[in-house]
Formats: C-alpha cells, sequence, structure tokens
C-alpha cells in the first residue's frame, strides 16, 4: 500500500485494533484525525494517557477512579451493608443514573466463562469474599442475564450462602415498555416463573 | 456523573467527538484503554501523534503523504500526462488497487457543496489549474457521483475547456455484478444513456 504514508498505515492498524472499528471506520478515523487542528489532536491523545496514567481500581469496590476509594465508597450515607455486585462499571454507572440505589458496589470486571477460559480467579471475587468479613446484610447479584452472568451469579451465591448473608438476584422479567411479542422465550418464561401477586 | 472518574469523562467526551463515534462506544472504547497494556496505549497515542505531525499534501497532486512529492507523482515511469481528479486520498486508493491506471492523480480534498457552504476556493482546484500549465493531454475526472461530486465535476469540465484540454468522466452506470432489480432509476438511465454498441 505504498499509496498511503506508512504513517497513515500504522495509525490505521493501531486503530482498527480497537473493538468495534473495522478496518473502514479506522480509515475514516484517520483521515479525520490528520485533518484535525494540531492542538484538537493533542487534547485527544492527552485524555487517552491521563485517562490510562490516573485511572485505578478503588480499594473498596474495585471499580475504576482515580481515587484511593471511589466517591461512593466514600460516602458515608451510604448504606456499607448492602452491596450490589456488577460486572463492570458501566453497569454501575447505569444503576446510579436511577438514583434509587442506597447501598453500595462490588465491580467484577467480568463474569466467569468457562469457554473463554475465564475463571473465578480472573474476577474481583477474592476482594468481594473479604468485603463480607465486615458488617454486611445483603449481597445483590446484579450481573446480566446472559450465560456467563448466570454463572457468576449461581457461583457466587454458593460461595456466600455459608456466610449466612442474605444473597438476592435482580429480577429477570419483560422490561418495562416491552411489547411481548419481540421478546424472547426465555425472558418470557423468566417473566412467568418471577410473577407477583396483585 | 461522579461515578466515573473525571478522566474517563474527559476521555469519553474526546473520543465521541469524532466521527461516527457515539457516547456509547466511546464510552466502551473509553473502558477498553483504560484496560489496555501502558505500552500499547503509548504505541496508539504515538500513532495518531506521528501521523498528525508527519503526513502532508504532496506538493504536486495534493494526495497525504509523508514526502514533499508522494510516490505516485515520484515515479517516473508513470503518464504525468493524464490526471484523474479524485474527490480524496481514499478514493486514489480505490483506484490505484486496481492497478490498472497508468497515469497521475489530482486529491481534492472535497467536493463543491453549496449547501455545506464549500465552494471552488475550498477544495485544491487552484493547484490543479496550475498543473495544466505543464504537458498534460487528459483530465479524468472521478469525483462521486453524488450531487456534490456531479457539481464538482460540471465545474471542473467548464474550466478546463477553454484549455483545450481533453476531459472525460468516468463512466456510471450499473456496478458490476449488481442486480438490476435493486438499483436505483437515476442509475439505471444514467447506464442506458450510456450503452455501448457490441
Amino acid at each position: 500500500m505504498d499509496y498511503y504514508s506508512e504513517y497513515i498505515n500504522k495509525l490505521i492498524e493501531q486503530l482498527s485494533r480497537l473493538p468495534g472499528i473495522g478496518t473502514k471506520s479506522a480509515q475514516r478515523l484517520a483521515f479525520h484525525i490528520i485533518h484535525m487542528p494540531k492542538d484538537q489532536v493533542r487534547q485527544l491523545t492527552d485524555s487517552v494517557l491521563e485517562a490510562r496514567e490516573n485511572v485505578q481500581y478503588c480499594k473498596e469496590c474495585c471499580t475504576l477512579t482515580d481515587r484511593e476509594i471511589c466517591p461512593i465508597c466514600a460516602n458515608e450515607k451510604r448504606d456499607h451493608g448492602q452491596i450490589m455486585v456488577v460486572e463492570n462499571t458501566r453497569d454501575l454507572a447505569a444503576y446510579e443514573k436511577t438514583g434509587k440505589f442506597e447501598g453500595v458496589y462490588h465491580v467484577l470486571h467480568g463474569a466467569i466463562s468457562p469457554m473463554l477460559g475465564i475463571g473465578p480467579d480472573d474476577i474481583k471475587l477474592k476482594e468481594l469474599m473479604k468485603r463480607l468479613q465486615k458488617d454486611v446484610h445483603e449481597v445483590i447479584i446484579a450481573t446480566n442475564s446472559s450465560l456467563e452472568g448466570e454463572t457468576t451469579a449461581m457461583y457466587i451465591s454458593k460461595l456466600i450462602k455459608p456466610t449466612q448473608i442474605k444473597v438476592t438476584r435482580i429480577a429477570s422479567g419483560v422490561p418495562v415498555g416491552g411489547d411481548l411479542e419481540y421478546i424472547d422465550e426465555v425472558t418470557l418464561l423468566r417473566a412467568l416463573e418471577g410473577r407477583v401477586e396483585l
């Protein structure tokens, strides 16, 4: 490809390694970047480097934060005895946006997946178990309702059972506003099983 | 959004400014970058900065290159009297991949678009006209067959006409392998108008 500069080829190659970016998108991004003002390009690379440099795991809940202890764990008004276990920081953010959860979180950074070779030791499970030695009254498992999420939920609940701490799982069912016609059978069955009296 | 670090928010904001990257993709990219090994992050930012720093317009054809004169313009075996005018470097690459064009290119870096306020002075047209003072026997206009591409083609052909240099336009018609049923009317009419005797 001597019709592109080697710098462009290298940039396209680097960009296409990112998730969800194919060769065509990488090309478009590369040419966009080359036409961007230099100070904007520098802002972009600085924000990449600064984020990579400063963001770390919260010593308490393992979420991504730029402090030792994240603002949620540092907040004394929250119920530190109620821990919601999520797969990643984006899931934490999704629940946090509802503004209704008063407890704290634990971020696993993944889910158990024998297919992908991800075992219990590859996610932040030891860190969760250590937290349970303090005064915890409920662990809410809010992993995804995928195969991996369900496997992880089962695994964690078995692990916690002996401690006598209450373990709950968020409800699966028909999403609010969802049209039954378009919802898969497994979800429909879950919604039936989980029916509540009115 | 105090549930994300300000560094993550800033990175998401920067990434979502790129074309084709929405907020959700920017979030996914940001978290991916934070989990990447530091040396890989550095490789990514270096390739961005190096490309922006070293890539410039070819002094001859205006394509993006890291040299004064791009490899195609520097190649004495090519026919420098036959210039194919394209909208951008990706279009040049598309023709170059065919391996059948022996002439040289001229890259406009855009097309005339009164809607977007892009006039003849906003694309590399002056640079093209200057090249025609040398010994040129044909200008092939290969702008896109969009409204902007056609407008640009008409504009350039009118500009060149007085110089007596032969001006041609790449054929429009049914793409090879295209199923007539799925091709729009304008293309079908163009294909009919441009029919050739067998």
